[in-house]
């Protein structure tokens, strides 16, 4: 089953700021990136230890840090040292269990993100998972972290390879958005999948309804929960931003973080609304279920009904008393049919007449 | 079943801005409109292409450009260049899954509104499509664009053909009141539709509820979503303009913007009262199904209760023991009748006094 | 069944403000009377035409016009064009579906509220119907507009005709707040004989709940609503009016405003209140009638968990096999005649035991 | 059946501002208490008339006239004239239905609280009724108003007779703070006793539902509505004193105030906490029956089934073919016995299996 | 069963402010320790009396005074008259049924926090009580309080005994946070260990639904009302200290206070989540319980139908009429067998057709 929220008990009394890796744990190496682009050129490498990256911090062009990992202490605490960032910035960007969030801290913002996806696309059933993307926007700088290897911002290093795309005449705080709205566009097909599953969940529902299924209407509520804990959040930080107090965003960029503001009104409400879908199912279900009861009772009390009197009426013919005078009648036997089909007849007939046949 | 958001995947990635029909795919020519008018002239011409309207744009008159179709990007892009509109404004247009908004870009506005209707409202079930249309209001020019080809907008074009209509001596701000006038107005008649359909529906759930009901429900609370969505944002895009910082609506226009501000607020109260009717709905369901199962449960209680004793007693008299006495009585048979009728009244009695007969 | 919402799809693509009468088709003669006071005098006249009002529309003492039937243009537009009201206003009047709202002109204000009323008090059922009542105040004149000839006004005709009231010596203001007074006081004796209503119906849902409670219990749900949708927006109205802004009611009058204020809060506390006992009526229709099932389920069960083991004993015994030895014991009949008898008793034994009994 | 609001529709019509006592009819005597007191001195006097009480109405030290009895309207009226309240005050004095409200004269304050009682303690049912008590403070002078005699006050005169206790040194604005601190001190003690009844029908709930139980959830739900109606507002009430508008509130008892809104608050969550209780208690009830009927079921189910197949094979050795060599096997009676033990005990171990038995 | 809310009862009608302890009656001795600390050094002792502590009091170094066991009101006395507390503050220490507040006193705060712990870890139930912690936050110097002796603060002492950390550098408020992070940090693991426990329950519920089970999420219900009356005033009392009117605590410790809030606000989070879950599982539960039942009737109707029918042939032929020509026929019983397999086959087709096999 989905965790609905990260383990931090083994964090609890450490030091605020101590840097403790919480999370799936991982040995897979850290991999870090660095682009630097700037409208004439563009470069890219892939780095084997933080220091090298120094000379691009204080470059004028814009320089995009990725690390895929943030399980190793070392690393984190190195990109700290050298970008001053702040303790607790640090432990957040390890503790993976964060909401989305924005904070700002005069000369640089740290953003949180989460991004969602399902873990096995090609089976039936619905899942979701979702991951902690930091983001780190200084003055010409933009780092970000995530939890594990991912090709997801590859939209974004296409985009800033191309000699003319909008993106390289921007600053940092334009790249900044761009990758928050891949993490948006993500949610967009995603929720998309979500209808989909949802409207194949309500088939069954009303068709073929199980055991098995009301345990994957409880799962799909689940995955609604992690969706929303995603999303909320996100629409809160990107009308902050909108406020217009964070001075790194510039105005040129504003214009589009409000585009994205409104795609995240868009998906807020869409998972409303697939939230409004999923509340309602359980109570389907329960009438679902309810209603082929009722057939069963139905064929139960047609049968039983019928049969039950005309059991009786055998049963008294099957009686050893010494006088009975309808035995001897020559034509018993046949009156007696006869009045068995008579009975069941009338039986039928007030079925039908009170709608249950 | 209704599709309730617009597929954007195929979107997710691309550059922010970029003009991409997004929606139910169409190869019908885009008609392209215009209406110029003053206090003293009225001018209609339909365009074969989007520069004929350059010489309207800056007349001193109102002009009015209506596009019925945006799945031609060519198009779109030839107005935002021609009228100077920004490209996210561009890409909304041909996106046609907006939530309704406003967006204030000085020298013109864009407002979004989606039109409400019933693909077939010949046949019993209710149904509720939506179509998005897209007004850019200038200082003297309104565009406006449509999915497909509609008659909607008839009566205001006829409004402005009488000579001596208040529209004619009014400015470009009351023709785009006029339009979102007509949207509200259809809202009306859609929902006394809706009202009718669920007083029919709520017939046959106290009458003669099926599992076919159970759909119909779950279908209706769908479409009222559907309204919600197109009608609450609606809402607040009027008292955002009412409060008087939209420049373009000038004084005159603002009373009957709150004329309009009134209605919405009219028909946002009925779709809560139809939400609060539907929402009952399924309860009421469960009641109806569950009274029925209880009519046939007493039917079956009572002729099996009534019955059983009563064969009970004919099995006694079938055995085959040597000594039973009560077999060669010569009134015996008779006397098991009597005892029969005897048990079968109290049975019936005793039902009677339970109220369940 | 109570409408829920005015048929307005006729008035749909008119012009704004056009005067067409929207509610209950009418054909009755428009009676007008006009009531002229100062604290010296009283004058009551009933005006044949709306002209003869015009000499006491400037005069110095109060003069109150009131007007039963609004379904005739000619004469609500007489009124508009004498006393110089906006056509939005005067369209409000005549479409009679509107929700109570304040409307400030500067020199004159225009109120809308809903007079509730029990169409038929002496049976047993409980319905509402709604009538608007249109209140135009201006500096020492009160306009009302009844949907029908009514007689709720004439407390308020009474204590004018009074030489030493108070309403004599205070202004138009004061003349508006007593006739709103009288809409709300009526609301209290409506609200008590819902309360009496849903009393009764409590008491049959919990003894003797039957398909068609399920009906009442709907209906009860829609006029709640009904009532709902006419004293919230009302409470809002006078809270508007409160805060001052409203300068054509002097300070003498707010005191006596704040007072009505206080008797809608406890409206609307009542209101809300009989909602909460409608909202949990269903639940306990479906309680009550699962109990009932319940009930005739046990009876089932003991029956027929008691003699179906007889009768299976009772069968055996009617079998026909060459060699039962049982079948020749002299006193077999009389053993299993006891052994039916015990296994009855431990059956019985068994079921009180379980407090089945 | 307690009464969830009072009865109004007598006083529809009348003069704002009339005294009419509406509540509980009485005829008992009003009787009036005073208690004069200052750092050094106190007296206490049972009053005749309320003549008799105007020489403490200037005095410098704190008067506190108590009356136990609101239905003599020439007694309300005759402390208005001579402490000048005003009319609708003294309404509300006597038209005991008012919510808890505070209203604000500039030289005096009105105070509406609502006191709650179990009227009969000692009976397992719980009950609540409720009371008004009005308090109008003046610079140096409380009056109270009670609707019956009761002896809530007892402590606060206790403490005042006490040489040394702090209340003797504050001044009127400290009385009226210790008389609202009994009345909400009243509040937790009957809570509690909420609580502990709330225990017992739980237990009940679970372990032998009936359907009296069903109405001892809907009369608990009622009297929590009451309850609520008398708290919420008094929170209100309190914060809008401690707001620091009412200057008759002095700074030294501002901070008592405080500790009385603390204490409201943890009223209204208790409240909010029983709310919930009972709310979820109707679908524990039914839970609960259908968990009982599912036992009945299972009874009837086992039972039935296994002795139906039995009935079945005992039949067809009763039947009376000329040919069933069955009958004329020697052992065929115990051949067939073993054959029905075997289908018994088949049938038992299935429903073993499916944990049934 | 866990108590919902302290009994107050006793306290009623007493002086504001009297010091009485209401909770947990104790006679354990109450244990004083002081820890005084600077960054140079720390010294620790337990005191015997009050009055040694008071040298501690205007040291210029950090003084941490906490004392286990707040039922003896002479000690909180002696404190309230040593460090010039209010009457009332002192009352709220001993009076042990608070939620979360604070109160600032200008130059000392008070802070009352809820500590949750599962009384007994072990067991399989989750069951949460509450205990309070009473935090004075002076200038140089802070008090807590807590019901009885506990470790919860030894990872806050551990730190101050580190010669290096950063807690030996900072001010008495960094030590308030310090302790606030504390009681927070153990939410965490108590959340961790109620959503175990939900889990579990959940299989129970799908999987063998019994009326223990009822009760258990009746008491998973409550627990959790008691963990959400904790937490939810705790963020607001952090959001209140954030808002920076707190002059105690200066600019370093905020943007810890920010960082628990943050921590605040994921407790929150997930309390609702569990909210969530708890608040449908009565539902899953009536569904899981509905479901068995319908497996059970379906066993029933199988049998019965199947049977029923041919206990009816079989009746048939036991009847003793003289004419009853098949009793003759040389294969009539083989016919009947036929019969007889043939409908019950019918009868099964038939169900499995219907899906009910």
């Amino acid at each position: 089953m989905r965790k609905l929220f990260q383990r931090e008990s083994e964090k609890a009394g450490l030091v605020p700021g101590a840097l403790v890796h919480v999370g799936e744990a991982s040995t897979a190496p850290v991999r870090i990136t660095v682009m630097d682009y700037g409208a004439e050129r563009v470069e890219e490498r892939e780095l084997t230890s933080v220091e090298e990256c120094l000379p691009y911090r204080s470059s004028s062009t814009v320089t995009w840090i990725n690390v895929d990992g943030v399980h190793r202490p070392e690393i984190v605490e190195a990109f700290g040292r050298h970008f001053g960032l702040h303790a607790l910035l640090l432990e957040d960007i390890m503790h993976t269990g964060q909401r989305p969030k924005v904070e700002d801290f005069g000369d640089h913002m740290f953003l949180v993100l989460r991004m969602l996806y399902d873990p096995d696309e090609t089976d039936a059933v619905f899942e979701v998972e979702s991951e902690q993307v930091s983001i780190v926007l200084g003055p010409s700088w933009v780092l970000t972290f995530q939890e594990s290897e991912g090709d997801i911002f590859d939209p974004v290093r296409a985009r800033i390879r191309q000699a003319r795309g909008r993106i390289r005449k921007m600053g940092a705080d334009y790249l900044a958005y761009a990758i928050m709205d891949m993490v948006v566009d993500k949610y967009f097909s995603l929720l998309e999948g979500f209808g989909d599953y949802l409207e194949i969940l309500e088939e069954t529902l009303l068709e073929n309804p199980t055991q098995a299924t009301l345990a994957e209407i409880r799962d799909t509520k689940r995955a609604l929960i992690h969706v929303r804990r995603a999303v909320w959040p996100l629409r809160d930080v990107l009308s902050m931003l909108l406020r217009g107090e964070a001075k790194l965003f510039k105005k040129p960029t504003l214009v589009f973080l409000r585009d994205l503001y409104d795609h995240m009104i868009r998906v807020v409400d869409v998972v409303e609304t697939l939230r409004e879908l999923t509340g309602g199912m359980l109570d389907i279900y329960m009438s679902s279920v309810s209603n082929r009861m009722n057939e069963v009772m139905k064929v139960l009390t047609i049968v039983a009904t019928v049969f039950i009197p005309l059991t009786f009426i055998a049963g008294i013919y099957g009686m050893n008393f010494d006088t009975m005078p309808e035995l001897h009648w020559s034509h018993g036997y046949w009156y007696v049919w006869a009045l068995m089909l008579a009975v069941g007849l009338v039986m039928l007939v007030y079925f039908r007449v009170k709608k249950w046949l």
